[in-house]
């Protein structure tokens, strides 16, 4: 039904992109452009963190009341949170400069920002670099490459992804990239993401399509138990499929949320599993919950302990941590009908059977365990609802990114 | 007012105790009794883990319902938690075992685990070591340091203290032993506090200043995040002081507070600052909020962060990560109104005005964080309440710990 597509965020039609180093960072690439050459329906999720980076305020204006935009401009390296009126009159000068070069107004124009809290930004070389951008633009496999990595700031690799599916006999592509890696928790993270659609489809669909999604995908990931002050997903549908433009809960919408499921559960997996420090990928399943929202408090509580990511730190079957996590996620329930078992590609094991250690082979579980993705997961044996959360193990590296954080 | 004194849990008139291994760990320490020779009201709190020990669900029997005891049996090592009833079983013949010998009630002891979930105990060896125990007991400053030393897991040191104060002219004296460093986090933790006095109080009076005084002391500390499965502070009064009763709350029962709230926050302290692998004690003051509770809620999400405390082992004022974890703990505040301060022994500099970074020296900003025991300071500017909470780093060695945990 979906079919791969190589670009990334430039892979729909009518989205280009670049990226490259301005000079806010010291080395690497931090500031990278994506445009549309026809006007988007807008949507985006943002922290709900008290402390908001000025970017996310300009956006959430956007979003909420004006919902439509054409360009996104980011840059890595400094978060402009905790900078005040001048911070917030940098972002808009961000947004400013990029629509005077792409003949758009300053509103249709989306900031986004990662790194440190509390400084400037240095303007003159944000200003430079988005005159540069926009010369650069481009919508081949290497633009969309430049934007995924400029995005960036502790992630190892970029995150990047596009497909392509049929809506009444058009191709529509959806494709973006993302980062994570350091301040990730459920509620939106230092999670930038950036999807890009042709899809037609309106704006108030679009943003719903997106809340919902966001719920079971970004929200169910946590790498360090923080939430972050500039977390931003952003989603651009310029229409230039040439489908019949979605306006209702159609099989068409459907289909669509089935898509946007599909990238945000890529990116999500990609983020949690390149947490700071990260050597693995810890997903926990929650099954036979009473409900969703149960299953899903369960299994977030799972990979957000220190514990638990620390035991697959050691490949060690520790699963009275995981059980330990449950008991004091607020949610009630019997501890001696609970089964736990431990999965990767390597193989299944029950290590938990009615609340009390099962038979296993310790060895055999350090081998699964030792996979680089491995799942855990609880059978509450109360109902028929399930859930997905994704988290990462605990290293000796993270201390060392995050000691160390502000000096590189 | 208050005079120190030494022994520990052995301090008060009338209590008895020791320490000794008996085989549950591998070489070091690994049971502990203490004993009183008149009975006693008993008082205790435990942990809010839906996962509950064996020992936790014992104790609150008795607690609860019994209100009085005149032992407490303790094992290091395996926590007797997740076992099913065998582990209860073996729970109630730790207490009856030692009741035999003592000529008590099985009834009147307390029982306390801390280690691996999930294992069961090995009653050759504990049954022996009550034995041993018992023919053991004494009360001076080496029997008090013996049953400080058993109880601990993880911790790099034992936690004892007593003093006396006066009371209507007789001298009453409070002490205890207690430990922390891993699943310590609000709520009460792994933490197992063990408080002896020969003060003469209701059991009524004496559950309800121990409950006050935690609120305040033990759930305000966090290591990890974690709540434990086991998590006990139990304290014993025998009424050898000679007072007369204290049965109402008059100026004898708010002294009698003001002791508890003096040990509580020595262990408290104690307790984070000898965090799995710590180097630092964090400490976060909350001033200037609107009531105590908002102010508790904000301190202990400054303490609780991990990227908090990655920052204090780096030595790096990154203030951000302290607004930031104030701005996702759920407690509504204009971040622009914030000031912040880091201070220890070696100074105070204030790192944030009204929200945004002051201008502080990065250097003097290091000096004050390295002196080993650190104090961040938000002033919310929104009323008068204040609040502390404790915690500490994060470092190479909790990963190290915590990843080979079931190893040693």
């Amino acid at each position: 039904m979906f079919q791969k597509q190589e670009g990334g965020v430039v892979a729909a039609k009518g989205f280009y992109a670049t990226g490259l180093h301005a000079g806010i960072k010291k080395v690497k690439k931090d500031m990278a452009l994506i445009y549309s050459d026809a006007p988007c329906a807008a949507a985006g999720t943002f922290t709900t963190n008290i402390v908001k980076a000025a970017p996310v305020k300009w956006d959430m204006a956007i979003v909420h009341e004006r919902r439509k935009a054409q360009a996104i401009v980011i840059n890595s390296g400094i978060a402009n949170t905790c900078t005040g009126a001048q911070g917030m009159e940098y972002c808009r000068q961000m947004a400013e400069k990029t629509a005077g070069l792409l003949a758009l107004q300053e509103e249709d124009v989306l900031v986004a920002s990662t790194g440190i809290i509390g400084r400037q930004l240095p303007m003159d070389k944000v200003t430079a670099g988005i005159e540069h951008m926009v010369s650069m633009l481009g919508n081949t496999l290497e633009d969309g490459t430049l934007a995924s990595e400029a995005i960036l700031t502790t992630d190892t690799y970029p995150k990047t992804m596009a497909f392509s599916f049929e809506i009444e006999g058009k191709t529509v592509t959806l494709g973006g990239i993302s980062k994570g890696s350091g301040m990730v928790h459920p509620n939106m993270c230092t999670v930038l993401s950036f999807l890009t659609t042709d899809l037609n489809i309106s704006a108030e669909l679009l943003q719903e399509a997106l809340l919902e999604d966001v719920k079971v995908t970004y929200n169910m990931i946590s790498v360090d138990g923080d939430t972050s002050t500039n977390d931003s997903v952003l989603l651009l549908a310029n229409g230039k499929a040439g489908n019949r433009k979605i306006t209702e809960k159609n099989a068409d919408y459907e289909l669509f949320c089935k898509a946007l499921n599909k990238i945000n559960v890529y990116f999500s997996k990609r983020i949690a599993g390149d947490g700071e420090g990260s050597t693995s990928l810890l997903e926990a399943k929650v099954v036979g919950a009473k409900s969703k929202e149960e299953a899903s408090v369960l299994a977030r509580s799972m990979v957000s302990s220190i514990l638990t990511k620390t035991a697959i730190t050691g490949r060690d079957a520790n699963w009275g941590r995981f059980l330990c996590a449950m008991g004091y996620s607020g949610i009630v329930f019997e501890p001696e009908n609970v089964d736990l078992y431990f999965a990767s590609k390597v193989g299944k094991v029950q290590v938990v059977s009615q609340g009390m250690a099962a038979e296993y082979s310790e060895e055999e579980a350090t081998q699964i365990l030792s996979a680089g993705e491995v799942s855990v997961i609880a059978d509450m044996h109360m109902g028929e609802s399930s859930a997905a959360a994704w988290g990462c193990d605990l290293t000796h590296e993270f201390v060392k990114i995050n000691a160390e954080y502000r000096k590189k």
